[in-house]
C-alpha cells in the first residue's frame, strides 16, 4: 500500500511541480520613514534564478485586516501565477506583495492602509523607500512600461490612488472589488483610517482632475472588476461612470460573486494576462 | 477527390446534426388589434416532434431595425440552443421570436417597437393576441414557472418593461445590452418611437413603483448583461443601481464588448442556462 | 476604528450570507455490512428547512487519502453551491459526501476506496445501506431522474464504476480527474487497494460490455473532465476514446491544469449546472 | 425618426470603431514556384499606420474548401483581434491569412492544401517565396520569437507540420480542430490531396522523430484545441498522447462543440492571448 501511494504521490508531485520552479520569499527591511521594519512577500517566477534577465513587476496589494502573506496563503497566488505563465496566458513576472497591515491581532490598528495618516506616512514610504529598495534588490525592469499595480478591496483603493497620482510610474492598474470611495453611507469619520479613506477617494480624486491630469491618467491601462453581489458595488459603478464620462479607456467587469477570495482567485488570472500584455508597451 | 470530400462532408454533416433534430419555423397570423399580419420565428427543440410533452417557453426579442429572423440569422440561435441543450447546459425549450419591426427597408418606420404608439397597440397585441395564440398552437407549459422573456437592445427594454408590468406572467427576464431608459442625452422627442421609449423607460417605471409592486418584481428572476464598451452602458448601470437600492435580487454582468452580435452570441448560452434553472420553480 | 470595522464586517457578512441559508451537517450511522460506523457530510440548500419539498441529490465522492469533509473544507463546496444556485446556474439540490477513507493518519489504510475488498464490502454497503438510509433521512426525490453522482480522482473512478454498474440508479455521472483505469504503468499489484483499482477499472468494464449493457450506459448523462497537465491524463483519454467508439454520448473537457483543488473548484460549477439540467428528465 | 436613428447609429458606430483603426487588405503577387498568382488577406492592427515599429506576426491558415478570406468573412477575425487587443488580452500583431484553396467553385480542386503535390509545390512556395515576400512588404519582426502559426482543420494540420519541420521559424503553433493524421478510417488514397494528407501526417512525423528533432519541437510553444464532438477527435487525442509520451510541453484543450465556425470564434481569443505571451521570448 505504502509503495503504491508513494509512487502515486511522487508522480503527482512531479506533475504538479513540473515547470514550477518558482518560489516566494519574505523580504524585511527597516524603514526610516516609518521608523519600523516592514516585510513583503515576493514571488520569483520559474527561470528567475537561472537567468540574468530583468523582469517586469506587479505590485499586488492586500485588503483591510490582511497582510503581505494574504495573496499567497489565501489567494493561491503562487499556483495561479505558475499556471498562467506555464499555460502561456501570462508573462514571467515578479510579484511584490507589500504589507499595509495595522496593529493588533486583527491587523486593523491605526497604521492600517496605503495612505499617509498622522505619524505614519505609508504612501511616502511606499514611493520613496519601498519601491526603490525592492527594485534594487531584485532584477526588475524599473520603468512604467514594466510596472503594474493591482489589489483587492482596500488594496483596490490603494491601486487606484497610486495610479491616479503616479501615472508616470505604472503601465497598468487593476482594482478588484476596490474600496474606491468613502465607505458606503458613512458621512462622519471617527478615526484615522476612515478619514484617510475619505481623504483619498479615487472617485473624488478623479472628479477633481484637470484636463492635463486626465491625460496622464489615460496613459495607464485600467482594469476594474467587482462582483455584482459585492457590498462595494456602488463605488465601483461610480468609478466606472466617471471614467467613461471623462473618456478614459478602461476595462470594466462585473461577474457573479461577492467580496470573497473565490472571486479574487477567479479574477487574478485575467489580471495577470492583462498586465502581461501591457508590459513593454 | 470528390469521393474524399463527399466522405468528409457526410461525416461532418452527420457529426453536426447528431442530436440536433431541432427545427425552426415561421408562424404568421392576422392580428385584429393591429389590423395586420405578424410573423414570428419559432425554435422547436430536438424531441419536440417525437413527444407529447409540454415545453417551457422563452420569448426572445430582437433590437431596433431588426425583425423576427434576426436571432436565427445573425444570432446563431439554433446552433447555440442545440449545443447548450445537447451539452446539458440548458433544458429543452421552445423559443419564440416575435416581430416588432417597423416599416421601410430599414425596418425603422413608425410601428417599430414593443410598446403601444398611436394607432399601433403592439403591447396590447402581444399580451392579448400573440402570447395566447402561440401558446395554443405549440405544446407550451403556459404558466409563469415555465415562461421567460429575453431580448437585446430595444428588445432588452421590451423585456424589462414586460416583466416589470407583468411579473405574474414571467418567471425569468434577461436583458442584454438593453435600452433601459430614454436614449442617452436626449431630452426632447420628435417622433412616436422616441416618445414611446421615454414613456416606457424601465428605469422610470421601477423608480415609481409602490412597495407592493416591488414585491411583484421580486418574484421574477432577473438577469441584466451589458458590455463595458456599449454605448448604452449608462442606462444599464442606472437600472442595476436602482435594483440594488430597491433590494431586488438580480444577476448583473458586464463583460468585454460593445453593442454587437458577437456579444449577444456570447451572452446567449448563459441566458439559456439561467432561464433553464428557473423553469418549474 | 472598531466601530468602522464592525460596520464593514457586518455589511460584509450580511452580503455574503444573503440568500445563503444553506447548511452542512455530518450524519453518522452504524453499518452492519462494514461492522463499523461511517459518516458523511450533507449539504442542504437554502430553503430546505422552510419547505416540505423533496430535492434532487448529488453524491459527491472524495479522492484517495481524503475523507467526507474534503469537498467542504478544501473544495469550497458550500460557497460554490450557494453561488451557483443563487445565480440561477444550478438548481437547489442536496449534496451527499460519503466517506471512503482508509485507516491511519494519512487515511490510506486498507479500507480506502469505493469498491469491495476482502473483509470490507464498501460498494455493497453504499448501495444496500448507505443510499437507502440517506434518502430516507433527508427529503430526497429518490429516483434515477433526480439522482446524480460525481467525484474526483479515486472518486471519479468510483463515479464511473457506480454509474456503469447501476445506470438504472443515476441520471447523471461526472468524473473529474478520474482514476479511470489501473494506475499508469503498473502491472502487478501488491496490495488490496491496488488490486481493487485494477479489478474495477471503468475502461475495462466498458470494454467488456454487451450491446444491452451499453444501452443502459447510454441512459446516463456523462460528463468527464481532466486537466491537460494531470498525471491521470492517459486513462481519461482512453475512457473518452472508448465512449466515442461505443457511440455513447458524453461531455468531455480538458482544461488547463493538473490534479489540484483549484482545478476541481473550477470544474464544480459546470458539473452542478450539468446535473441540474438533467434533474427531472 | 431618421434623426433619432441617425444619432443612435452614429453613436453606435463611434462606439464600435473607437480604438479600432485596424484594417485588412488583400495582397496578391505572382509566384514563380507555383507559376500562378496567389493572394493573402492581411490584418494590420490599430496603430500600424501611425508608427514605424515592427510587429510580431501570426500566420493564420484556413481549412479545406476555404480560402484566404475565410477568417475575416466567417471567423470575424478583425473584430475578435480588435477586441482582444483593445481589452489588453492580446498584443498588437499582424495576421497574415494565406490561400491554399484548390480549383473549382468548391475550391477543392487538386491544388488544395498546404503541402507539395505533384506539379504544385505549395510548401516550398510558402517558405521560399511567400513568407519572405510578406515579411519584406510589411513591418514584421522577422524572427522565431515574433512569429507564430495557427490554423483550423486542414490548416491545423498545416500548422502542426510547418512547426514540426521548421521549429527554428515559429515561436508558437496553435492547431484548432486540426486534421492531424490521415482521414479517420481511410486506408487507400485515390487522389493527390488525400495522399498528401497521409504523407504529411503530424502524428506520423512526430512518431518518427529523433531525440535531436524532438528537442527542436520542444522549442515551439504548442496549443492544440479540439471540440469533444468534432469528427476529427481521434487524431487530436492521438497527437496529444504522443506529445505527452515524448515529453513535449503543450497546452491541450477540449471544449464543448464540433467542427464549426462558432467553435473557432470561441478558441481564437485564447489563441491570440497564447501567441501574444510568447512574442519576444
Amino acid at each position: 500500500m505504502k509503495k503504491l501511494l508513494t509512487t502515486a504521490l511522487l508522480a503527482l508531485t512531479a506533475a504538479l511541480t513540473a515547470g514550477a520552479q518558482s518560489r516566494t520569499e519574505v523580504y524585511t527591511f527597516p524603514s526610516e520613514v516609518l521608523g519600523a521594519e516592514k516585510s513583503c512577500t515576493v514571488y520569483l517566477p520559474d527561470g528567475y534564478d537561472r537567468s540574468q534577465e530583468s523582469y517586469p513587476v506587479l505590485y499586488l496589494l492586500h485588503g483591510a485586516s490582511g497582510c503581505h502573506t494574504d495573496w499567497t496563503q489565501k489567494g493561491d497566488l503562487r499556483r495561479i501565477a505558475d499556471e498562467a505563465i506555464a499555460a502561456g496566458m501570462a508573462r514571467p513576472m515578479i510579484v511584490v506583495m507589500p504589507d499595509a497591515s495595522g496593529e493588533g491581532p486583527k491587523r486593523t490598528g491605526r497604521h492600517m492602509g496605503y495612505f499617509d495618516v498622522p505619524g505614519w506616512d505609508y504612501e511616502r514610504f511606499f514611493f520613496e523607500e519601498f519601491m526603490p529598495a525592492v527594485e534594487k534588490r531584485y532584477r526588475i525592469a524599473s520603468d512604467k512600461a514594466h510596472r503594474a499595480v493591482a489589489g483587492l478591496s482596500m488594496g483596490g483603493g490603494g491601486t487606484a490612488v497610486y495610479a491616479l497620482r503616479h501615472p508616470e510610474l505604472f503601465g497598468s492598474a487593476c482594482s478588484m472589488s476596490g474600496l474606491l470611495d468613502m465607505f458606503p453611507g458613512r458621512r462622519s469619520y471617527d478615526n484615522a483610517f476612515q478619514q484617510s479613506v475619505a481623504d483619498n477617494s479615487p472617485v473624488a480624486l478623479l472628479r477633481g482632475m484637470t484636463a492635463e491630469q486626465l491625460d496622464g491618467v489615460r496613459s495607464v491601462r485600467w482594469w476594474v472588476d467587482c462582483g455584482d453581489d459585492d457590498f462595494l458595488w456602488k463605488c465601483n459603478v461610480d468609478f466606472y461612470t466617471l471614467m467613461r464620462e471623462r473618456d478614459i479607456p478602461l476595462q470594466y467587469r462585473m461577474r457573479d460573486g461577492g467580496h470573497t477570495w473565490r472571486y479574487w482567485q477567479t479574477v487574478l488570472p485575467d489580471a495577470l494576462t492583462f498586465v502581461s500584455n501591457g508590459f513593454g508597451k
